[in-house]
């Protein structure tokens, strides 16, 4: 995966249809919590063993509603010059020092 | 970023910790909405604008909260065997059909 | 509003249902975030005065889905047994002590 | 519980620290729903029973959450010109005749 040429893309989708006016990260954090309230809802009336155990149906559909929500993250971390892979490594060096000694 | 590496990082901070009995999807999707809330929170009393000027401080807050929110969803992703990449690019794909011609 | 009495109904909807079974308070709360996002999502692209002068079709829906909160919030509270209007009186005395002088 | 008296407390509660320039509705729902996110928390690693059993603290916690959800609910409402009431037993009266014949 490389994260700039999908950023490319996400960018041609939004100039063409002339969203750029919406993409405060104010707005891209709603959209993407409104996107993770549609994962959670695949989830909302399943037990926890049953959650493990997806339909295909469904089980396409948390993939669907997963890369919504990754989709207005990198649109949300461009905007704020966010890289978002020094993020995540920095988060997770912080966790092993919290956590994994 | 290789994804592999992150997740068996990920992983390895679990089982230290004995946290597998809570890493249902269903559980891993609620803590992914958790700390969407926290990444929301931060622009909850800025206006757009203010919202692309994110003082430092909160600008760090921002990316530590998008790193939690993808490690719950790469532990998710691992859980339910979705290939977070594909997801991703098939859902573009999708969305250039869609809003791109 | 008689809160016993809408519990009823919302109960006896339940019953019917024979939902039951899916009405853990983990399960409501998860429903209640999930209408929350419903709420949000009216929102997500509008400017803050714009979000002051909803279309009808858009202040009609809104009000669905605050409602929609609201029964999940009430069959939570019965459900672990809090006292909905002591729980509010007692925050907003809080907040007042905090907020308000 | 009498909401009218309730909604001028809140409002004295704004006023006195002028926050009402945050108060559109678009910022009043993304508070309650970053106070439901809260709510979710305290149930995310807890199973359906246990979440039937919280501790004295944490089922404090969940009245303290729940209240802070009303609150913005009501401020919201108050916003937007909807009675609270009123759209609970229409959303009801709507969900009985789809749920309970």
């Amino acid at each position: 995966m490389n994260p700039d040429a999908i950023l490319r893309r996400l960018h041609a989708i939004r100039d063409r249809n002339d969203w750029q006016r919406f993409h405060s990260p104010k707005n891209l954090a709603m959209a993407a919590s409104v996107e993770m309230a549609e994962l959670v809802e695949i989830f909302q009336w399943l037990d926890e063993d049953e959650s493990r155990h997806l339909s295909p149906e469904k089980h396409a559909h948390a993939g669907q509603e997963v890369a919504d929500i990754l989709m207005y993250l990198m649109l949300l971390c461009a905007e704020l010059g966010i890289d978002m892979e020094q993020a995540l490594l920095a988060k997770l060096a912080d966790n092993e020092r919290r956590f994994a000694q």
